[in-house]
């Protein structure tokens, strides 16, 4: 059977090299006879593996030898909106609200101390990004999400911090697309859409804006803790890990996330096109805020939809709905995702233009 | 290649139709053409999954219609240190401290509350499990680890507290025995010994012992809420969660959890009797609180360490080098482990001391 073009928000699809390295290693990891699955995480072949998955993403994101570690930990986003402000967080820190997982963000953190919302596009259900803000003096830190997978938006800049450091919620564009890095004081990702399977979550840092709170810190959650770990503080998500290493090294394989920002817009570019050209169709977002990952898009006549759904199925497309908060469609278009599927997703909405 | 024996305390091995049932689906699940990485939480396949995993946990406990839910969460039974307490412990709590993960849970806790140590054997490095002691009056909860990885120790009996909830890890012994689960208020364990890969971790919870501490609990730790969101307040670990659905369907084939049991009594038998036969070797243990999982023992000639272990590397063993907390070894026979496993061991055991 051909694979479908999976146009899933996340968990999403992987390069294909990538499941089926994964799937043998399942049954046997390199010879070993053994099961990736059932090995022990202090193992040699493992603690290698976790050095290489660690390594290789400070390498994409160009942070070697610059004061950061990367860290795998567990728990999603979620856990990390809770985590910055356990370790963080002293007094008052700022947040940009652009989504649901922003406005989630804000929400564990304000147990920990005070919250300044310094922009938000909240008022408009999220369809763009706030512009023209300043970053208020005497923050712990400034958080913002970097891309906004339910809407569509994606920060194309990120604002001045020299004294602030500056978290980013990078979970659905990070090796999308290159950046200053160094800018940012943490950066944090579930796996589930440009690294791996859900379960692994990333967590970059620069080490010096560490060990400022004055409460105590549960292990789990205590990032000085998992540098001095090595990310082995307890039994990691080994499997996570192992198919997150697997897909960064299929990412240098392939030219790093500059080649990978070139593919990638392609991709949006093109459909962006057809929803701006097709009469039937309109964008969610503001033009300058659309996202490179996740292009968000309405049928003009609602009652149109099933007769839409039914091509696009009938094309072995699969994951288009859009977000229930936003209705519509969404076509996420992660790293491994191939040109060929927007192409055939085009050509699906071409032809219901032309059968009306 | 032949498989390798694999005595591996954990991550460990799980039955090897569930490795090859996992590694299909990596590929192809059930011939959607999607990889069981690549689709979305939300679809009805993985629903589906999530559903039958928490329904096959509680009917394995024998807990379906008595007020108990089953849920995923991540971090592992560390994770879930902190988590009990968060909440449950509103004034004070009793912990039973028997190894280094009871340790680490008092050590979590210690930040929400007065922890009362009710019995230890942490004087004697862990090697028995303190009895004859009674819950004091006015605890929040009774917490105890029911087998001791490292140590090698288990609980065969679990203190009367008709009044205060019983808490208990039982990351390294879920499903591997039968006893009246209904006695506890909450159980909780790591999937990584008898459920599935490292990254899941199953909580099963009375609900009647929520919602009684004054403080607020972070979203990722609120049990109420995890109940709520069916284990889906975010995206969860779907690769550990399907692998736990197949290792728990595996158990239902095979006879379930006292049919286990006797397979688990039987390969702890053939282990114990060796070790007590073998004038070469002793057991690290009390023989009363003997662990039908980690059978740990020394040599009591140390200087022929190097020459036993290349005898049991030859015969394919893997992973039977002791913590090095204990040191000399530790044979863990989850569920999985055949008895053939064991009797290989045992034939080398006696090999070896013919050799000399």
């Amino acid at each position: 059977m051909e694979r479908p073009h999976n146009f899933s928000a996340g968990p999403c699809i992987l390069p294909l090299e990538v499941f089926e390295k994964a799937s043998q290693s399942v049954i046997d990891l390199d010879g070993s006879g053994l099961s990736i699955l059932e090995i022990s995480h202090r193992s040699s072949a493992f603690v290698e593996v976790m050095e290489k998955a660690r390594s290789l993403a400070l390498e994409h994101l160009n942070l070697q030898n610059k004061g950061y570690k990367a860290l795998f930990m567990q728990g999603g986003a979620s856990m990390q909106f809770l985590t910055t402000a356990y370790n963080l967080l002293e007094k008052k820190a700022g947040y940009l609200d652009t989504g649901t997982w922003a406005s989630n963000a804000i929400k564990e953190a304000k147990n920990f101390g005070e919250i300044e919302i310094v922009a938000s596009s909240k008022e408009s259900n999220y369809n763009f990004i706030p512009k023209n803000y300043s970053i208020p003096q005497g923050l712990d830190y400034m958080h913002c999400t970097s891309n906004n997978t339910i809407y569509g938006t994606q920060m194309k800049s990120f604002p001045d911090s020299d004294e602030t450091p500056l978290i980013c919620d990078m979970s659905s564009d990070i090796f999308s697309r290159d950046l200053d890095f160094s800018r940012f004081g943490l950066i944090y990702a579930g796996a589930q859409k440009n690294m791996g399977p859900a379960g692994a979550t990333l967590v970059v840092v620069k080490e010096d804006i560490l060990g400022k709170v004055s409460r105590t810190i549960p292990s789990m959650m205590d990032y000085k803790l998992f540098i001095k770990k090595e990310s082995m503080f307890n039994t990691p998500p080994v499997f996570s890990v192992y198919v997150s290493m697997l897909t960064l090294e299929w990412l240098s394989r392939n030219g790093g996330v500059s080649a990978q920002e070139k593919k990638n817009r392609a991709k949006s570019e093109l459909i962006y096109s057809e929803i701006d050209r097709n009469s039937l169709f309109e964008g969610f977002t503001g033009k300058e805020d659309r996202s490179m990952m996740n292009a968000t898009f309405t049928l003009n006549d609602e009652s149109l939809a099933s007769r839409f759904d039914e091509l696009w199925k009938s094309a072995n497309i699969n994951g288009l709905h859009g977000h229930r908060s936003v209705g519509g469609y969404r076509a996420s278009m992660y790293n491994a995702l191939p040109l060929e599927s927007v192409e055939v997703l085009v050509d699906v909405m071409k032809h219901f233009e032309k059968t009306l």
